[in-house]
């Protein structure tokens, strides 16, 4: 760190909230963006591997003239009748399943999830909600409730049931959806035993906090029959995976299921606050009836427009470009990781990707010092990542969409160097 | 309505979901925003008296700028270190007493007073909340629970204590505030017969929901007091009365009191969403320690950006401006007011007016109706407004901090005009 950083790390600590944590063991700053990198006071690059939301890229030059000539025009509220709002909405809702016609805007992905939940559990007059071992929902009192991934401080209450994730490393495929389903039946027949009723079931498409369980594509689908035939409501939180993340507009359409409530957030407007919940008129209805909705900066024009340039862009061929980048971007990380026995398994899917360090016990111990040493050696690097998973021994590579093969390239070398060091560090 | 704007309104209904609110009888809608005007399609200029978002005006050129620079430079999050945040929270804990100099950011109100009560509620171990007879909160789940304007399909739990607030009206002024404090001391017995300990009191130190309730001044002072003295977090919601309202910086200055938080929101950057919480260190500390906060959006430098340019435009002369004004405001009111028996009381401070309607009955029944036909007929006159408290008989006067004298004059000949339209349909 230099010194400005040292004293601005001082200034942070006397003024933001105790509850703020850094990434890094030496905490990195940045004072301008442009496509894939962030940029230091001494100009150095750093390849951003890890930032899901300016997924046009940073300082994106359409998302940014959206919002100057918006600010300059007009930005008010959904109590008048915006045009813009319409418009996106429309836009938007084209992008779903026919019967996921409505959409409510909100700032946040927490704020999204709360409005979900809160439908749901109104729809349902049901408080029970299942979520996966490790989720992560949100920050809002009651998104952190289905958020076990919070910590052993965030205690949850009953009406939270957790199923464990499929595990693609340790798990059958054969039997994994099969054994989530049988998990999903005994958290709704726990609930029942405790005199609780089923609102529903949210998962993360992705699962990224879970580590990043994607197969067997269509464990959700089963899952869901499951929660709906109980009377429950199943949401799909496509916070992390939706708008092309994975190589398809969103993480339920890879297991073929139709979700009664969708969850938009963070790439949304790249970056601008944004978020919403897609339903069906079926689900929404009876609390649009009886309970009125107003977010005061959601919905709003300048917002609107942000999303409208993300959407026109992840429109014009991104979804495919993160397939397909996908695809070299794991190959990448397999070939440099071959032969290496604290990998356990590279996987993903789209530009998502993961790799699972463990032990090499022949236990598959998870290894969550030695995931820790390459995402520090990567910063090192000048690459940004991070870890996932309930061991956070899975890094996480989940770059801007605009990341191309030439990105994959500098990161496969930095990722190479950072493995070696990490196996030094580790036999030391 | 035009045809643009049937059309408009049908594709709406088609595409938000059902929860949505239109304002008036005659909905509105909007191409442009200068100051205190919006512009309709038609270039028709309406008189904005009751945005208290856009505090230092419509399309603010200072704030815009500030965004589109910052838009095409960076915008990252809380886990780097972000030196424009910690600019702006030093800039803006500056303007409060000492022992509030931390601050955490959130992006709506909602999120902000969420975040608040879950440190309270985490802080103390205790569940209980008082608020007044008709708050508003915010929008989550556990915002709406403390929200009884909410109406009556929101249920509140047993955790939500219901005072009434004091009625500028109704209440005699002399006893009014040891009356309050008597409420908020029953509130706490009756919790306490209920097994249900206290985790504090929140409340919107403009009592906007309830009617805008004022005065006397010094009466949230005692509540406080008794909160604290019995262990719990006196929280100032200054979504409403922040940012120079009231004609002072904070709500919580005029009753000479310190919270153990603040929570702001709004205004903050003009509608770009920023909200925040400021505490003591000692209230938020626990919390800090214990749980992680991490918010995406929320202090990320774009907002930042925003924000600090409001900051400095509020600081630029805009409160004691807000004063000045505030006391032309309701003379014009209470002088087009003269004579008119249905105008029970003209009350405020700063820019923030209300005009309680009741019955000509001598009984001061209120009259929502009347109050309804006054909002409807200055939407007529081109300036918006709309109606508060919990029988939604007051007219709610709240525009942007840079209204002027003139603005005042224009308000004052269409709000008597409104007012004659509204006895002779009384009187018909």
């Amino acid at each position: 760190m230099t010194d400005h950083e040292r004293r601005l790390l001082e200034r942070r600590m006397n003024s933001l909230a105790p509850m703020y944590r850094l990434f890094y063991e030496t905490p990195v700053s940045f004072v301008r963006g442009e496509g894939v990198f962030l940029f230091d006071r001494e100009d150095n690059a750093y390849l951003d591997a890890y930032n899901n939301v300016p997924i046009v890229g940073h300082a994106n030059a359409a998302v940014a003239d959206a919002v100057a000539c918006q600010m300059r025009t007009l930005n008010t509220h959904t109590r008048y009748l915006e045009e813009l709002t319409v418009d996106y909405a429309e836009e938007l809702l084209a992008r779903f399943p026919a019967p996921l016609h409505r959409v409510a805007f909100a700032c946040s992905g927490s704020e999204a999830v709360d409005l979900a939940t809160r439908i749901a559990r109104y729809e349902t007059g049901a408080q029970g909600v299942i979520v996966t071992q490790h989720a992560y929902h949100g920050t809002t009192t009651a998104t952190a409730a289905i958020s076990p991934s919070l910590g052993r401080n965030n205690v949850l209450p009953a009406t939270t049931a957790l199923v464990r994730a499929p595990d693609m490393l340790r798990d059958d495929p054969s039997t994994a959806a099969a054994q989530f389903a049988e998990r999903v039946t005994l958290a709704i027949a726990k609930f029942r035993e405790d005199g609780i009723s089923l609102a529903g079931m949210i998962v993360d498409t992705s699962l990224s906090s879970d580590g990043l369980q994607l197969e067997p594509v269509g464990f959700l689908r089963e899952a869901a029959d499951i929660v709906r035939a109980h009377g429950g409501v199943f949401i799909a939180d496509e916070v992390q995976a939706g708008f092309g993340r994975l190589g398809s507009w969103w993480g339920f359409e890879r297991h073929g299921l139709e979700p009664d409530m969708v969850v938009l957030g963070k790439p949304m407007a790249n970056g601008f606050p944004v978020s919403g919940v897609v339903g069906t008129d079926r689900v929404m209805r009876r609390f649009g009836q009886d309970v009125r909705y107003f977010n005061t900066f959601a919905g709003a024009e300048v917002g609107m427009s942000a999303a409208r340039a993300v959407l026109a862009r992840v429109s014009g061929g991104l979804v495919d470009h993160a397939a397909q980048v996908g695809t070299l971007l794991r190959d990448a990380l397999t070939d440099a990781s071959a032969g290496n026995s604290a990998v356990a398994q590279v996987r993903g899917e789209g530009l998502y990707a993961g790799v699972e360090f463990v032990h090499p016990d022949g236990l598959l111990t998870p290894d969550p010092a030695f995931a820790s040493r390459v995402t520090n050696g990567l910063r090192a690097r000048r690459v940004l990542t991070s870890v996932s998973g309930q061991f956070e021994n899975v890094l996480k590579v989940r770059p801007p969409l605009v990341f191309g093969p030439e990105h994959v390239a500098i990161l496969r070398d930095a990722y190479r160097g950072a493995l070696e060091e990490a196996v030094e560090a580790s036999s030391s």
